[in-house]
């Protein structure tokens, strides 16, 4: 083996590792969920501020276009904007998690106008919008590697919720299903490039940390919603009671 | 007529009397080209240099979509950056523009390289991309309409060019022809949009100055052009040497 593809095969060894230990898949908020521990009113939570980081992703995505002077390299990324902001053949993933939004008893027009957001979670979000726009091209691309993970617990969740919750219909939780096709074909592309872009160890280590720093965006989320409406269930001053924005 | 109509009116007269006045369309660079004035090299200086500015327009369109937090105002800008960078159904418009390069005698990995792009035409350009990612949404989106005078100016360009020199075939000015269809589509949306959202006078002034700043960013490039290549035509350091990257 050549100490190229040597130390190419050890980042990828470090960057699943960050998988393994920071993931949100450990976080119990996630275990709860799927395993039908959550109230309805504790999965409306988790509707409402997840759709908050939904909604900013193509705005992310934008942001690293926006400093590519590569065409080719833009055209291959271009696809994640339209995955979730629909293009003529498909309606896209904010539209799928409005959908999802609905079937849970929300208005989707409440959802949409992220008002009932804990600030904790914007703040976290919009580290990351800030992040890619801000940060090496390296280090947006390797933050976008929590899609390693994703495909596994997107699995987990379709059939914890089918499982458990009535309102979990397949048609409520098509948003899950599409990402099982989208994330795959996405880090597929990103993890390629990380490798082939990483070639000094202060470049490993720079994508290395902006994996743990995304890894923290999305941990962070759950803290907030854990802290909200589980234990010890602080609602902050402006987010999401229990009865606004219910239709059902 | 309601005041608000009326209103609307007066900026949209006041818009197009910019383009009257101020469109790069009066510059006599562009008198000279389009009447066959231009020796082989001055054509490939305005392609070299203008290519800049082609290569930054997807650029600037994420940097805009990354402000935007309505998905379908995303969604409708999003089609801009395909027109340029591409879609699986057709080439794109950076491409079309490296076919001119190539029927003007210059190798196209030269032009797409941007080494010989004279300074002030790039920071002109890196201007606009920066006032689209730090000014209004309104100022972003009235910067935008120059393409309101477009279509003339193609118009002309596709007859002189074709009139005037030997390398203007319609494959290689295929570019332009592209223009004339997107151009119009693209700028109804957006004069729409800023004569619904410039609603007081503050914001009609912000649009006329952010339409103004867009006429500048084009008249410089000519203007470098101009002083590099034809008079006096010291070309800057760094800028394109008339042996440079030709090909035929």
């Amino acid at each position: 083996m050549s100490e190229a593809v040597s130390e190419r095969t050890c980042l990828e060894t470090r960057l699943r590792q960050i998988g393994r230990e920071r993931y949100h898949d450990k976080h119990p908020f996630h275990q709860m969920l799927h395993s039908g521990g959550c109230t309805m009113d504790q999965v409306r939570a988790w509707v409402i501020n997840r759709y908050y980081y939904q909604s900013r992703i193509p705005m992310k995505d934008a942001a690293f276009l926006s400093r590519v002077d590569d065409p080719m390299l833009r055209r291959a990324w271009r696809s994640r904007i339209g995955d979730h902001d629909g293009t003529a053949e498909q309606e896209g993933g904010i539209v799928r998690w409005l959908k999802l939004a609905e079937a849970v008893g929300l208005d989707p027009a409440y959802v949409a106008s992220t008002r009932g957001v804990i600030p904790a979670v914007r703040f976290a979000v919009d580290a990351y919008v800030r992040y890619v726009r801000e940060q090496s091209l390296l280090q947006a691309i390797a933050s976008s590697l929590t899609e390693l993970f994703a495909p596994s617990i997107h699995k987990q969740r379709i059939a914890g919720l089918l499982e458990h919750y009535a309102f979990a219909t397949p048609a409520a939780i098509d948003y899950f299903r599409h990402r099982l096709e989208e994330a795959p074909r996405d880090v597929a592309f990103a993890l390629q490039w990380v490798l082939e872009h990483a070639n000094t160890p202060a470049e490993q280590d720079a994508a290395i940390a902006a994996l743990v720093f995304k890894m923290d965006v999305l941990w962070a989320q759950l803290d907030a919603i854990w802290g909200g409406y589980i234990d010890p269930g602080h609602i902050p001053p402006g987010a999401w009671q229990p009865s606004e924005g219910v239709i059902l």
